[in-house]
């Protein structure tokens, strides 16, 4: 039971070195908490690796692919057939992860967790549930084994990288149709008014967000999630790709390791994490406050917090990977400023 | 007349290198808009350049310092000897400024434009205009001619720089008792009420807060500053280094530099360069929203966005530098991904 074995292996933030790093944070000469964020970021991971200045070098972000049967009823601006030829452009290397990936000095890799159709590329690790979900508002998207095999295979991806020694993960995500379970799941877990949290996606006009709403609302009509139990909510209403990433989240925080979320999609196998591991939510950083309009709400549910705002709403991780530069630049902070004691500079007032 | 020259200099962004670069973004394998301010960045860094897929290579951050005869009222937690310790920490490289500039690689260069007492230090630039401005509740700020020096120092800054190769400018500022001068701008520029734009800065309590809104009331009240002369207001209301970070703005839009402003600091040197020369603020870049209550209002009103919201308040330039590698990924994504064509992946109801 891998599953319950890495919920049962999280633990708790180490409080006494996330003292002694807020310490340290003191005396270094600024005003006291005057690097907002930068500041609080550092305290965290000083909490998950033990470390009051940890150095995080390699760097993977994640992208779970899959599709969804949902997407037949035209809820997303793209055909189906998009998800794979990204996912080979993902490979190729000239997608917009690639691209943002490399100039953050973070690898790429790529899961299949069952996109329609299978793609022969032995870059690609294959971990297939199906060709694609069934259709969420005519049944569940997938059976509770299928949701189970989806979280513990990104467990093992997570276990795998890590292993490698990777210090730090991004999520990304890509699947034509897939802010529809998304926005299903923040609605079973929050209980907001659908029209209130559905977007644009890739950029549909409004008689395709009529259409959109309507298929959130019937897919929680049909499936009856239950928000205490993670699974169920994610075989009702989810993705393969969704609890790929519930699973990247719980194998971090199993081993300790931060791991960055990205946009809607991200976000949603974050609150599948959440529902699963309470305490697996101390290990995620927020990095963007994506377009979609129920992204904010999804974020304060998680108790998370974006750094940056930037109108984007692509997937990918391309937020994550954006992020990445701020989390090193708050571990250099811990590492490289002098304190008030080195810099001769008067702290009176100051900390 | 440097100043007159430069005003005269600054030209329109270049509307067709803007479509152009807006059309090859449209291109690129992803839904159109939806990198959002990082296409954005990336146009107008084309109509700034006159290249749709420019590299700037060479980045510095100029960080002006003075003093503020308005600090001898207790308007922040620090003592006035602080500004000259930080700038030798600024110039011996243990400071927060120091350490994100060398992470996002940009040099720092330090500017003394009247701090009380001068620093013997070869690293310095020195180009004093006084030990410290003059009380603002009680009278001027400084002499018209020195507001117009002021200015004219931070364009010759700019310009020196950018003759040296610098392609990206990034302005900070060090000056205790700072954050009540750049209120007063703003309020005397925006008619906000003070009560509503004035901030902790340092981090003062409620009492030092409820004398540092009494004290910007008092300074607009005895200087009357004129929002339609820009030199007026920083004269009557401002301070040295805030009229530099103006200059800095003026010169690096002459010579058609893109530069990044960072907080509350170097936003009011942004509404002294818009008053002076309104052309000048398509050439402005802002990075991060500060901690600042003021820093929403001066953003809206000087029309600009910020990529980093992380609560942050400390200056030095420290939110601009962060903001850089986010500049950088602007310009590859332009320069590196894919078209649709190239990834064979069908736009179809995508751009």
């Amino acid at each position: 039971m891998l599953l319950e074995k890495t919920i049962a292996g999280i633990e708790k933030l180490d409080a006494g070195v996330m003292e002694k790093a807020r310490r340290h944070q003191k005396n270094l000469v600024k005003p006291a908490g005057s690097l907002g964020m930068l500041e609080e970021v550092a305290v965290r991971i000083a909490g998950i690796t033990g470390a009051i200045k940890p150095v995080l070098e390699k760097k993977t972000v994640i992208v779970c692919a899959g599709d969804h049967g949902v997407a037949a009823r035209k809820v997303s601006a793209a055909d189906q057939e998009v998800t794979g030829q990204m996912v080979r452009g993902f490979l190729d290397g000239g997608a917009a992860i690639n691209v943002l990936a490399g100039h953050v000095g973070a690898e790429v890799i790529c899961v299949d967790l069952g996109m329609i159709r299978p793609l022969d590329d032995p870059r690609l690790r294959v971990h297939r549930l199906g060709p694609g979900t069934a259709d969420i508002a005519a049944g569940p998207a997938m059976s509770r084994a299928q949701a189970r095999a989806a979280v513990e295979t990104g467990i093992e991806i997570a276990a795998g990288e890590i292993e490698k020694g990777v210090k730090l993960l991004a999520t990304g995500d890509m699947g034509i149709g897939n802010t529809t379970p998304s926005t299903a799941i923040l609605a079973a877990f929050t209980g907001f008014p659908v029209v209130l949290i559905t977007g644009q996606g890739t950029g549909i006009g409004p008689e395709a967000m009529q259409r959109k709403t309507q298929i959130v609302e019937q897919a929680l009509r049909v499936n009856k999630p239950d928000p205490r139990d993670g699974l169920a909510v994610l075989a009702g209403v989810g993705g393969f790709e969704i609890g790929a990433i519930a699973g990247v989240i719980l194998g971090a925080a199993a081993l300790r390791v931060p791991v960055v979320i990205d946009g809607l999609i991200s976000g949603a196998g974050a609150m599948i994490a959440r529902a699963l591991a309470p305490a697996a939510l101390d290990f995620v950083l927020a990095s963007h406050l994506s377009e979609e309009p129920g992204h904010r709400v999804m974020l304060n549910w998680l108790g998370v917090r974006p750094m940056l705002q930037m109108n984007m709403r692509l997937g990918e991780g391309t937020g994550a990977a954006l992020s990445l530069p701020l989390i090193d630049a708050a571990l250099k902070i811990a590492r490289e400023m002098a304190t008030y004691d080195q810099a001769g500079v008067s702290d009176k007032g100051l900390r």
